[in-house]
């Protein structure tokens, strides 16, 4: 049987996607796994990969296969929407060459490694040389691609992650935030001092017990252990495929609170992996939208739903349970403000909702520097330094509270983290449309029920796969526009 | 810089190498690590690998280096191997059509997923329809083999993983040990029984300090754990790659000497990995010989070394401090006695090295009968069920512990299983020489220092990589070609 251009199309991208797949298991084992010798050859497997797919991708056939496809007046609106992801994939390989996809994967792998070391030894020059040659490599990347899609080098890299964002936007919606985060942050500080300070936890917090608790929350909120796992690395994340969702965190047994809500927050990642459209796995149109719709996700399920008091009303008899507490610190009161205490540090993953924004900012800012050669890797410690001083007026005393925490620019995610504040917008204003759409829903939580909710994400951001774009998607399950008032209502409510 | 032909066949093995541990790498994810419903979307993973490393490898270009490569007159002797290794891997692969091997991979990989619920249920059926698929297969390849390397069907897929290797010469050895064995069975077992029994271990044996125990074990034998690590699958093996080999075993909590010798087995294994000429890294000619020398590293690991009473006397302080035992089970007499009973069991990988023989004879005539279309997979519980009771006496009660116990066939492993006792023979002619060459080898390893013998198979075994072939391989390392004679002599010594 003759395949039509747009089957032979569904093929390609699903060896694509089973590449991408190989990878990205691969990347988790990098993380999760392999012991540190395994890291040579490791590198020479992703780049060896790498290559193979931008080959694949690259083949002069499928210009002419995207091009009849678009021609195809037989196509239903998904498959239509699938040739445009395709072909918006395409567009961002075909503008690189080979050798440069594989010399920044080989690069990456080898400066990852090298950070793993350089941030537990807070020795930021045992990581430089190959930083640089990362950036220097992404700053190639992101030249090439200006070029061949009209847009700065900075924005080029954004799109990658971000389809449609623009820097010009976020430097209007992040000045906003600017300027009402000090005062607002003033005042919580302020409102939060007047109050009783919280009561500490009695420590220690066993990992093993960490670990089943997290899997408690996970399998309530609706995770599928038949379709993933939890284990341990040094930068949590949430990876693997939509088929076999990997997450990971890491445990501290003085501390059970950040852990545990890291693996919430991943746990909203791998519900969205995990509820993309069964019928297009490994097409494009199936697969997760922008990074601010996933990081929405993980965001809505931390800040917006488990760090809420009717959250922790459920869970506080389990937490009671796993750590055999008692007394008045482990009250639902005291719990809650323990997940809502506001504070200045130092560390991103380890920020309160109210801060956060401007450890994203900080970041945004440093690194649209970068790319535009505008601030040297030897300067960065400073530049970090400098620039948290400036935005929250504290100043890391070693480079692992500061621009060694976080592992982005070391393995080459470079015009990624605006997505995060981006992210928390969309979830505020998502969750926001949930709560008037189901009046009930706080109540559910709080009976630790989250079938209500997951339904909700299902039918309104999960099963959409990439059929829209961020934007539509976001007005279709809102009713407006992004925007930051949202997120700011929510955190006057919360906080103030 | 030109590259000459041989340079540029380099470059494309050292990928082909890279793509072949990125599969070893998902290989080992799928036995230790994946939920069981990430199966469907890795068995497209290993499938999409396995056609790219086809194309890679058959793409004309390589035959035409080849023949270039092979009149390069300027190549040293481990370059001109080098070629011999890639000439002999490229004919295996261009006799086979891309397709078959593709759809070979994604039915192994769909069976070895049944096999794995079918062996647990004793449910030979449930995997009968995916086992039928996977010899069809199977035969399909090796039909194509045997034409192009002018071999019988069978012989062409025991070439895959025994080179030179041929059944009429294995018919030969397995009706000497055939003629040798029952008799001398029967010897071994009637002195067993006028001794006193060996005394029973006191239970439980908890899986972490087994664990603990065997890394101790590795460590000691040389193992490098920064190469490498141990997990837990259902059927232990070695897999991953030489810089990160991953060993796997299964815990029974009852009973600690099988897993831990199982530990000791894969150990012997990953040191030949961890050993391979490092110079030589990602290069055919830098990879494990026949599986005939592989196997006799486990072997001998475990065989000649750690079952032997010096072995045992310099074990006995850490058992006994693993498992706070004590009294005279735990002495080093009564360990040894268990350690060198002698049982007919109806599982290989239990079985003791005098009944072993008996096991591989079973599988190797009833694959022969299979690939030769003699017998089907409906009569496999059957046949397997009167096999074993014409050779051992003993017959299955379920087919757990009769067909369903061995991965190999369910992953289309077939031709391989007469290299086990191949590898028992080259173990045995191996150690005699090694013993010859250093007279206190024995002492040595009674005080638990195995570095004289690790250095004695690093020089002749380990770093020859496949310079030469197996049979040139041990004659320089023993001064004569395989036979059984030392093979038998060992048992006599041992059990007479």
């Amino acid at each position: 049987m003759i395949k039509t251009p747009y089957q032979e199309l569904e093929d390609r991208f699903r060896r694509l996607d089973a590449l991408a797949g190989a990878q990205a298991m691969l990347h988790w084992d990098t993380s999760a796994m392999m012991p540190s010798g395994g890291a040579a050859s490791r590198a020479e497997q992703l780049a060896t990969l790498s290559a193979l797919a931008h080959t694949m991708l690259t083949d002069p056939a499928v210009g002419e296969l995207l091009e009849a496809a678009q021609a195809d007046t037989h196509l239903d609106p998904w498959q239509r929407a699938n040739v445009r992801e395709m072909q918006r994939r395409w567009r961002h390989e075909t503008c690189v060459e080979a050798d440069l996809v594989e010399a920044l994967s080989r690069a990456c792998s080898a400066c990852e490694t090298r950070w793993r070391t350089a941030r537990a030894d807070a020795d930021f020059p045992a990581v430089l040389p190959s930083l640089k040659e990362v950036l220097n490599l992404t700053r190639q990347l992101a030249r090439a691609k200006a070029e061949a899609l009209g847009l700065t080098p900075y924005d080029a890299l954004l799109e990658q992650f971000e389809p449609g964002g623009r820097s010009a936007t976020i430097d209007t919606v992040f000045a906003d935030l600017k300027d009402f985060l000090p005062d607002f942050l003033d005042d919580v500080l302020a409102k939060q001092a007047a109050r009783p300070a919280a009561l500490h936890l009695q420590d220690p917090f066993p990992g093993t017990r960490q670990k089943n608790l997290g899997e408690t929350f996970m399998r309530a909120l609706g995770f599928d252990f038949n379709h993933g796992r939890l284990d341990e690395s040094l930068h949590p994340f949430c990876g693997g495929t939509s088929d076999d969702v990997r997450l990971t965190t890491r445990y501290d047994e003085n501390d059970f609170t950040s852990a545990l809500m890291g693996v919430l927050h991943e746990t909203g990642h791998a519900l969205y992996e995990q509820g993309l459209p069964e019928a297009w796995r490994g097409q494009p149109v199936g697969a997760a939208n922008a990074m601010s719709i996933h990081e929405s996700q993980s965001l809505l399920i931390e800040m917006q739903v488990c760090r809420s008091p009717e959250f922790l009303t459920y869970a506080q008899p389990l937490l009671v349970d796993a750590f055999s507490g008692s007394g008045p610190a482990w009250e639902t009161d005291n719990l809650t403000r323990l997940y809502t205490h506001v504070e200045k540090g130092f560390i991103r993953v380890d920020a309160d909702e109210v801060t956060y924004p401007a450890h994203v900012i900080l970041r945004y800012e440093l690194e649209k520097a970068a790319i535009a050669g505008d601030l040297q890797m030897e300067d960065l410690p400073g530049a970090w330094n400098d620039a948290l001083q400036g935005i929250l007026g504290i100043r890391p005393s070693h480079d692992r509270e500061g621009c060694l925490q976080d592992i982005h620019w070391f393995d080459g995610a470079w015009g990624y983290f605006p997505t995060y504040t981006l992210g928390a917008m969309t979830a505020a204003q998502l969750f926001a449309s949930a709560r008037r759409d189901m009046p009930a829903i706080m109540d559910d939580i709080a009976r630790g029920d989250f079938a209500p909710l997951l339904s909700w994400l299902r039918t309104n951001v999960h099963e959409k796969g990439c059929f829209a774009d961020s934007a539509q998607l976001l007005v279709q399950a809102t009713g407006e526009a992004l925007n930051a008032d949202h997120f700011k209502a929510h955190l006057t409510a919360r906080y103030l």
